[in-house]
């Protein structure tokens, strides 16, 4: 390795006059970077080596610049660009000067209809942490109870961490996480008085907001001790203990029969090997004129999660297409009534969340480390870049009991004021 | 057969005091009844019997009186009654007193959830017509030629013959029509001088609507020569002859590209085994900003579509589930913008085409023959009732390329006068 790492400094290119350089000077690590840029279609990012080697954008004004620290970091990008650049990102061997959400963008519309066997032997070599009942505990522990501190540096005040609803894209994140409740409630058709099951609740916004606003009984589970600690402690503060249960179980285990099956946000860590027994429970928990919402991050068509978000976020974590979600509601015969798209809305929710957090980048460095730092920036980047590109998709889909007459005659009723 | 009938005529049961009859004086015949109305959860309805035998609901008050002709009857009735009761009402051997669509409301609720072996090895019996490009031909023709004045007798002014979207229950059907045009115009966003490609396009009303309310030029497609024959005409009489042009070939020939993709009404007549190959021409026709919209009666769950329909009224027709939707637009990677079910907006519309059909049905009898009249009525009645009941749902589906940045912020525009 050393002597093809002196044979490349040696071989350093001189620019050309436009600042293209001269490929046939190029070191062998220049030439593998050219190689690497044209197999993702000629991105219009520079890459500057640890050689002092700098390639630039075949054809197009940069929108990154990236600079790599040593042979091993780009060996590693070659093999499985995807994944390593996720990893050297973090560990700092791959920093990024300029727009990190732009490059994301670029980089995702590149990779993302690419789908090699090579790849998927890789993705094999990392499957998803199965969602049993254990498995499941361990794997939203590690996410989710990463401390409410954290959390509370970078949400919203009432700690809603899935897609907000912004009437415009004007709106403030605060309003939007409210006006994104009252979306799933004025859909769900919320009546004083009824009763309402929350499977996966996280900090507890939505069911003290449907306690509070609408007037509905609602028992709420999570599995997140820290999330539940701290919804338990917010309802006693409302006033609402005795309206607001707080279970601190898998969905699985829900009991009762209510008037609403709801459940924001947790659809991405249940598996799709789970999606029957879903769709069962459902099933048995809805009562006759039941009406059900699920909100969950999606795809166009089946494809593993990002394998860096599915092993450093996410263990466990598939979001899956809109036929696949079909998968729980179809075989009990749920009639669905309205699917919503609101992609665009996760990619400004994403935008709002990553301000506050390089804000808050001195205290999160603080409470972690700095490799935390750079990882959960590169997570909320590549996710608003993910959104915004269209490689992944927002679907709320509103389903009932078939032969339920009670609907609405039109959704004009969704957007009166 | 004759002594048995003698038996049935000599046993003849008298009345009990309540109305109800002494199940042990039943003739046979009037056992059968027994045990057919107990299979059929024993619906509200009174059934009197050739030989003068009357069997009074067990439970409830009676919502329709059936008379059953002939012990012939009596036994197809018990052998396959969903598909003999169709044939019977039709050629007069069951003649049906009062609400027939309540009737067949009762029916659908009690025959819906059941698929018996022996129901599937008939169902098997009468497979599908497959839809070939020569068998969808026939199987169109076969409907919709049936002759533009017989059709013109019982639809709204623009011979609509799709579902229509009532702003209120009150609204009436030439608005409810029109409304459902701009629904889906606006749905699309469609612009002045776009272009726009229609695969099953009926009497040509939606292509007419957008060429002249919303500027495009409309390419639609459609197999049935009559109906072509009153496009055209209506397209010279308006005067957009060079804005719409009318193809009579199969949307499977569909040719061009185009900024949205319309189909109402047809998917029904498509078949799941062509779902792929619709994809992909939806894929090839569309450009890279384009829209779609797909709007057909769906099921919840897959089943095949009542025999009767299928052979006497809609050769070839497949109603899928909205999962079986999906299989059209997943493949090619588009992303579900929006559904909406409109089950209870096709009910009306039903109910709306059924009151005119029976105003006209002395002009109907004279087109065609009393049989005729019979089997259109229990087909709207059916209908009707099949969507009052939840059996079938109506799907409307907006998509797009999964990139494609321009969409509505969100659905308000939709709801603004």
């Amino acid at each position: 390795m050393t002597s093809d790492h002196q044979a490349g400094s040696i071989a350093r290119a001189r620019r050309e006059p436009e600042g293209r350089l001269e490929p046939a000077r190029l070191s062998i690590d220049g030439q593998l970077v050219r190689v690497l840029l044209k197999s993702l279609d000629e991105p219009p990012v520079r890459v500057s080596l640890w050689n002092g080697e700098s390639i630039a954008p075949a054809n197009a004004e940069e929108v990154a610049h990236l600079r790599i620290a040593s042979r091993a970091s780009l060996l590693k990008l070659v093999v499985d660009p995807e994944y390593q650049f996720c990893e050297g990102y973090s560990d700092g061997t791959i920093a990024v000067d300029g727009d990190l959400v732009a490059l994301l963008e670029v980089l995702h519309r590149a990779l993302s209809d690419r789908g090699s066997t090579f790849r998927q032997l890789i993705d094999w070599s990392r499957r998803r942490q199965t969602n049993t009942l254990e498995g499941s505990r361990e794997n939203i522990h590690s996410h989710y109870d990463l401390g409410n501190a954290f959390y509370s540096l970078w949400l919203d005040s009432q700690m809603v961490y899935t897609c907000a609803y912004f009437q415009t894209p004007e709106t403030t994140l605060e309003e939007a996480q409210i006006a994104k409740m009252d979306h799933v409630c004025r859909k769900l058709r919320l009546r004083a008085g009824e009763t309402v099951v929350e499977a996966g609740c996280g900090w507890g916004s939505l069911a003290l907001h449907m306690a509070t606003r609408y007037g509905v009984q609602v028992k709420a589970y999570n599995i997140s001790r820290e999330q539940m600690a701290y919804a338990r402690a917010r309802a006693r503060a409302l006033g609402v203990e005795n309206r607001v249960e707080f279970v601190e179980d898998d969905y699985r285990n829900v009991s009762g029969l209510f008037d609403a099956f709801v459940s924001v946000g947790m659809l991405e860590h249940v598996g799709p090997e789970n999606y029957a027994e879903l769709g069962k429970l459902i099933d048995r928990v809805l009562a006759p004129n039941g009406r059900g919402l699920i909100h969950s991050i999606g795809l166009v068509r089946p494809a593993p999660l990002n394998p860096w978000i599915e092993k450093r976020i996410f263990p466990g974590a598939y979001p899956p297409s809109l036929r696949e979600m079909l998968g729980i509601l179809e075989p009990p015969g749920f009639a669905v009534l309205d699917v919503e798209n609101l992609r665009l809305h996760y990619a400004l929710t994403l935008k709002h969340w990553l301000a506050r957090f390089e804000a808050a980048r001195n205290e999160v460095g603080a409470m972690y480390d700095e490799r935390f730092v750079r990882a959960w920036r590169l997570y909320l980047s590549g996710s608003q870049a993910a959104f915004s590109t269209g490689q992944m998709q927002l679907f709320q889909v509103l389903f009932g009991r078939r032969r339920c007459n009670e609907l609405p005659w039109t959704r004009a009723g969704l957007y009166r004021q």
